[in-house]
């Protein structure tokens, strides 16, 4: 086993990189002074240029070709084998890839990123129509070194989720979408539920330290990671023991903080549940966006936006807040976090009509890839989506099509992977209640411990050995289905709104 | 030029992996949750192996050889042919050297520091004497690496000091040793100093506030740097406009955090001030550590612990502070500041003391390393040696030989550096006072700008374009000398103590 012994000192190598990466990145986010970016943005281009460089160097290539004749007739699903299927799956993804193409990419998207922002500013959707065209054109390009696909938008999809097609995404997208529309449409004839409460004065610290007691009891370790301040909230992992999270607290309204901090807790266990076996191996990273999307949204909503976790935790809360909260019952508090709202902006989309935020993306994403769409005629279509699917239509471009930075980053091919998650979440949810059927009065007590036992032993530990798709059906007995998430919704709003 | 651009590209990438170096580094001492150490240590050394691996590359030797026949004709002082000149000078000192010794220097030091914490805490020289001798040992190949050399400890000083020899050192420290001796023998015949008023207690965030109005007068520029706590100060640099600074608070003594933010805030000033030109090479650096030392003494003894600052900032600090320091002249608090007291302990040293400590260790290294002295009879020397310098016997090795953590990490050559500092702070000085007559007046008036800026044109500005001793001579036209020291502490503690 000497090749895969040196194949995986390479490896070790390159996901030492990947971690100095997100290190000098999270500082940049949090504590870099404003004037050392120009810099920074140098340093994090040497390493990418080292870490691709490493990869496709001819001596990696021929290690790992040798390593896969070592592991020939081990078990397939050996963490050996797994190893060497998963370096290869990113290796030929990177290979085929001319370096000159990211190089293009990069350059395109700094100025389109540029272009995006003042489009945006200025409600100019003009502005930012040619860059958004040259990175379509880019995409397509990045496609077809993947030729040949069964479609355009599966090498753009695989990028971010690896062995899932297009096919298949359509397919449970539109198994979801007309049950989810109608649901809407009936929650819309119901009288609607009145969240004023949360939108308050909240002390900024007291918000941050009752996240902080929540994620503890969710069982986030703090001597293997830590929360700062960001903009934008997010998850960043320097190893198997330095996995932090980030968080924004706004002190007129309590919802944000408060399941920003539980959704990026989520993404951090899975992290920091990973087999310590897979240490400085590709492994040692989760499943896919989709996967990791399910951890997040499942302790945000499934456990945080539930009845019996605010049972436990609406005591504390209302202590934390006498001012605020002291005469707001729970009821009111718990219909307050789950309203249902069809509204312009994706991030601020509730659980019954986030999924159609990103239905209406992908389906745009795949009719620009494919040619059908030109981006001219993007506005008019993204307003006519959004009236079909929500019933409500941008009074603008900046609140409707111009409202993702995603697009400018020439980032195209993930979006699907936040529903995508959503509807895993509530399958996991499915399996963890057969297998835990007290979990509710678990929760009710602020207790967690078997729930994340659940996740660490079926999901977490395996890190990346098994590609999304195939550890639903491992876990659960079935593919990726949007039924318990339509039963959940439904079930779950119907009670809250007497449907 | 085309080689000589190859060669810049290559120290580009070179230093942007060191900044990164130092970014993770300073994460490790500042943020890192406590179970994230032993994935950095690896993240540090893969780190390190690529810079050597980089450096020691044939084709880095091919450019730059290449290179140096490019700038052959060009004026030496050009920062094109100091660029070449102290990238030999580097080369030279890594290629020298097998990669095998700098495994074998770590590893030691590794289990020599364990070793030198548990016999420090036991009071036990015995437990570290083998793996000092050991160390020794090692340094002693280090120099064989260099021969022909004029002194065994030549190869060691010029790791830290270029171009300093260690005959050198010892002509000056021989030249200021009696006469620093001999005033802290009238010192000490004279009415000592009452400093209580500094050793109370002190609210920490008053301390940082005032220490950050303190450096920010001095002109620390916040847009380009931050302050943060570890538990021993430092400064680091990311870039030419990202270099951090640490502090340390005592509560019950307020001249620690004080002094430490100057003292660190003159390293980040010095770094700050690199002509931008010099920017991703091996100039954007100091001219040595004696050169660096000299800017951090300057600002925190020269200037932090003068009579003409505290004109200005005392009745600042006592308006912090009126329980402590209302009723204390500042006549008191001055001589407080600057209270001589021959101690055990370096880094609670003294201005008038400090050097001694320095001198003796200096000696002590170079008998070790000329093989003069044996580790086993190294305490006996300490201590007479001590009573020979400051008057005082350590009671026990723990607060004698044992007190440094320096030789356990195998850091041998460069405490002289410390004492060079001073010394060149005050030629600095003297040479500033003449360009600037009325410089008391200013700092009387809490203005410092033109200070910085004759600082910034005569030493900044140069990075490591010039050796230490190189820039002294051009900026005062003198050599290395402890005259303008001696002058300074005389007239300074003969007016405090009224000699």
């Amino acid at each position: 086993m000497a090749n895969l012994e040196s194949l995986k000192s390479a490896l070790a190598e390159i996901k030492d990189l990947q971690y100095i990466s997100a290190i000098i990145g999270w500082d940049q986010e949090t504590y870099m002074p404003p004037l050392g970016a120009k810099e920074r943005g140098e340093q994090l281009g040497t390493l990418a240029g080292l870490i691709h460089e490493r990869i496709t160097s001819p001596k990696f290539a021929q290690l790992l070709e040798q390593a896969e004749k070592e592991v020939q007739g081990m078990d397939p699903d050996s963490t050996e084998a797994r190893l060497i299927k998963v370096t290869r799956r990113e290796f030929e993804r990177l290979i085929k890839v001319p370096a000159r193409y990211y190089q293009e990419l990069s350059e395109t998207s700094a100025v389109a990123y540029s272009a995006w922002k003042e489009a945006r500013q200025q409600d100019n959707f003009k502005k930012f129509q040619p860059f958004l065209a040259k990175i379509i054109d880019l995409r397509r390009e990045y496609a077809d070194y993947f030729r040949p696909y069964e479609h355009i938008y599966d090498p753009l999809l695989d990028e971010f989720e690896p062995g899932m097609k297009t096919k298949e995404v359509q397919a449970i997208f539109d198994e979801l979408r007309p049950q989810q529309v109608e649901l809407i449409r009936q929650i819309g004839a119901r009288p609607q539920v009145d969240d004023s409460a949360l939108h308050q004065y909240y002390d900024e610290q007291k918000q941050w330290d009752f996240g902080v007691e929540v994620i503890t009891k969710f069982g986030y370790d703090w001597q293997r990671g830590r929360q700062d301040k960001t903009a934008h909230p997010f998850t960043t992992s320097f190893g198997l023991n330095d996995v932090r999270i980030t968080t924004r607290i706004l002190p007129d309204y309590i919802g944000s903080a408060l399941f920003s901090t539980m959704h990026e807790c989520g993404h951090a266990l899975y992290e920091l549940g990973f087999d310590p076996a897979l240490a400085r191996t590709p492994l040692a990273d989760g499943a896919s966006l989709a996967i990791h999307e399910s951890q997040s949204r499942l302790w945000e909503n499934l456990v945080g936006r539930s009845l019996p976790f605010w049972e436990y935790f609406y005591p504390h809360l209302q202590a934390v807040f006498p001012a605020q909260l002291g005469n707001v019952s729970l009821e009111t508090f718990y219909k307050g976090i789950n309203k249902v709202e069809p509204s312009l902006i994706r991030i601020e989309a509730d659980e019954a009509t986030y999924n159609l935020h990103i239905m209406l993306r992908l389906e745009i994403e795949i009719a620009l890839i494919s040619g059908e769409l030109d981006v001219r005629d993007l506005p008019d279509l993204w307003n006519s989506k959004m009236e079909e699917y929500l019933g409500v239509v941008p009074p603008n471009n900046s609140m409707g099509v111009l409202q993702d930075v995603h697009w400018s980053h020439g980032s195209i091919g993930y979006f699907a992977t936040y529903a995508l998650g959503n509807l895993i979440s509530a399958q996991w949810w499915e399996a963890i209640n057969k297998d835990i059927p007290n979990l509710d009065n678990q929760i009710r007590k602020g207790e967690f411990q078997e729930l994340l036992g659940w996740l660490r032993e079926k999901i977490h530990h395996h890190g990346a050995k098994y590609e999304g798709k195939e550890l639903v059906q491992r876990v659960t007995g079935s593919g990726i289905s949007p039924k318990p998430y339509i039963q959940y919704i439904r079930q779950k709003y119907g009670q809250i709104y007497g449907l």
